[in-house]
């Protein structure tokens, strides 16, 4: 298998595992709350992605660097939404 | 820097954003409920896990096979808990 073909498997993934957080930022942002979804993991995650962003700043992986950097936004988004709404 | 010191910063994000579903799934099977965890964003995200594992598996990679098979697991147990409960 050519190696391009093997790095749109990387790609794709990447896509998708980021833009996947989008969807949930939409829900919670229309329902107005997000009980269910556990703080810790929110916390634990955007800690880990954090050292991706590093990590990919540390070896210059664009890719990495870039699909951390939005994964990041979309999950502090949906913190501050979900802390927001349980205080109001 | 190291490179041995670049790559800590690999596992331990790698470790962070895969442990984070631990407490999801605890959360769900606690309170019996993940009305508020956007379906969405569990089954695009699990594609998008289900691509790493195939891109992990193509260059021949440990760390991303197992990290993602860990990953795919706790999610598709909290995709299967949210519908399970949804259904009662």
């Amino acid at each position: 298998m050519h190696s391009s073909n093997i790095e749109f498997f990387g790609y794709f993934a990447a896509i998708l595992t980021t833009a996947a957080f989008l969807p949930q930022l939409i829900k919670t942002l229309k329902t107005k709350k997000a009980e269910d979804v556990s703080l810790v993991t929110l916390i634990m995650f955007l800690c880990g992605v954090f050292f991706w962003i590093i990590y990919g700043y540390k070896i210059s992986s664009l890719p990495i660097l870039i699909a951390n950097i939005i994964t990041f936004t979309l999950n502090f988004l949906i913190l501050f939404s979900k802390i927001y709404y349980a205080r109001k």
